[in-house]
């Protein structure tokens, strides 16, 4: 199967298993369960399944447990974008060319329908089918998604966003509030999808969670990049809207030359990576170039 | 020890613990963790932890594990209040007589702080202290707290109240709106200390969450009563506040004679639970009628 095909096909089952889901919830506030329906629905690319499935085909993961997983992952996501999108946060309409979620429905709808999408990952990877890799499996993945999702990881990536908006930074800490904001919750994809497996080595391991972190990186600064020069129709939202925000960007900080070459080495680090695992990775090594050429 | 000494003292344990939770998170976001630490200290009853503890007690469970517990509680109450505050839902400017979170910082760090502290609940339970009581105990904890505060709980009865504010509904949906909204938390707190009690009977068991059933329900229904004739400076809001929000309420629903006499049907349910427990319940006698004749 071409990658594209299996990208799709990826995306496909993911967004089958969480309309599943939700509809598995009973009826005593439909408007709420819409609002976490449209939140989890608004057609992402599904990036994070994506890259969970891939690492874990390489290394043999049942697809019921990459399911679980990234399901789990998914919640955390919608949530965190219903609530950035808020009026008190970045005050967003449109998300991937739809309205947003407190558009579609109302304020206090959305910020429930985020709080509700949390709590429904932990409680996806509590109660969701799961081969048994030992007891205490299930805990250890919702220490790994706490620890990526809350003050350590993306919420505390989110407060840096917030605070240094509208001011100079330098680099490293544009760098540090990528790791925690966006980067965390990649890294649990794979801390996550490597910890079921049975036979990796440490270090192995290690080497798809570095790849991981760079990969995160290489995104947002593509994404970055995307909000100068890409298409609105594309990008799903108005070009220039980061600066229009004054928010600190790769292109702004190191000008967009210099920004695209972050973006080519970024690249080369994360094949690197790649090449030294002893697995079949020529998926992830397609997953990679997507995420740096990708057009939206 | 008499009651009112016990409670202090666990009241004083708990803000301890979480204080010194709060104060091992890193600094990267110092904004958000003072937000934090406002809505987790800002001077409750600390009446969910108090419940756990007496279960606890009366169990022989370690005080360890009952503080690991009331922890993840408690910061799941919390963030329910910094969301409930926000202007886009009840707009309250006063909690317990101090700034709400939103009010104290700004609107888009009391977002964050609630989603923070949601996180933090479920880390707690992955990762704080606790005996072995069998590996999957942490996952069912975790179990426990998310179908009792997403949408099936908590969130869900939340949506309930938000969409029938203003609407004239019957006396099973207030009582099935509060059930979600405050009863379920409470249910969860004598569900997860129970769980992790080696020799209570299946049937006692039953019995410890049916009395916190029926103590949440009284618990609203005395809570109704003092928004009505409560003192402002005793209950740390203006007199009236859930009329003038068009807020469905037993007194409004039943008239104050008849929600006084649920209140105290509700009260002698509860005592009755508690006397056919083979435990000592004497603290939990001194909680129920607390909860019942509290001034605030």
């Amino acid at each position: 199967m071409n990658f594209d095909a299996l990208r799709q096909q990826i995306k496909q089952q993911t967004d089958e298993h969480l309309l599943g889901l939700i509809s598995q919830l009973p009826d005593h506030a439909e408007h709420l369960k819409a609002a976490m329906q449209h939140a989890l629905l608004v057609g992402g690319k599904r990036m994070r399944p994506v890259l969970t499935h891939l690492v874990g085909n390489s290394l043999d993961i049942p697809r019921q447990d990459q399911l679980t997983i990234s399901m789990a992952i998914e919640c955390i996501h919608a949530y965190s974008l219903v609530h950035d999108d808020l009026p008190a946060m970045d005050d967003d309409a449109l998300r991937r060319g739809q309205p947003t979620c407190h558009i579609a429905f109302d304020e206090a709808t959305a910020i429930l329908a985020g709080d509700a999408l949390q709590t429904l990952a932990f409680s996806i990877l509590a109660d969701q089918p799961m081969s048994d890799y030992g007891a205490s499996c299930r805990a250890q993945l919702v220490s790994i998604l706490a620890r990526a999702s809350g003050f350590n990881g993306m919420c505390g990536g989110q407060a840096i966003d917030l605070q240094t908006t509208g001011e100079a930074i330098d680099i490293a800490t544009l760098t540090r509030l990528h790791r925690l904001k966006t980067g965390a919750l990649l890294s649990a994809c794979v801390q996550m999808i490597t910890m079921v497996s049975a036979n990796i080595s440490d270090s192995d391991r290690q080497q798809f969670i570095h790849f991981a972190d760079i990969v995160g990186l290489a995104f947002q600064v593509q994404d970055d990049i995307l909000d100068v020069e890409g298409e609105a129709s594309q990008i799903g939202k108005p070009q220039g809207s980061d600066a229009a925000q004054g928010k600190n960007t790769f292109p702004a900080l190191l000008g967009m030359d210099a920004a695209k070459q972050e973006l080519a080495r970024l690249h080369q680090e994360a094949l690197q990576a790649l090449a030294t695992l002893p697995y079949n990775t020529d998926y992830l090594t397609a997953f990679t170039d997507l995420m740096v050429n990708r057009n939206h």
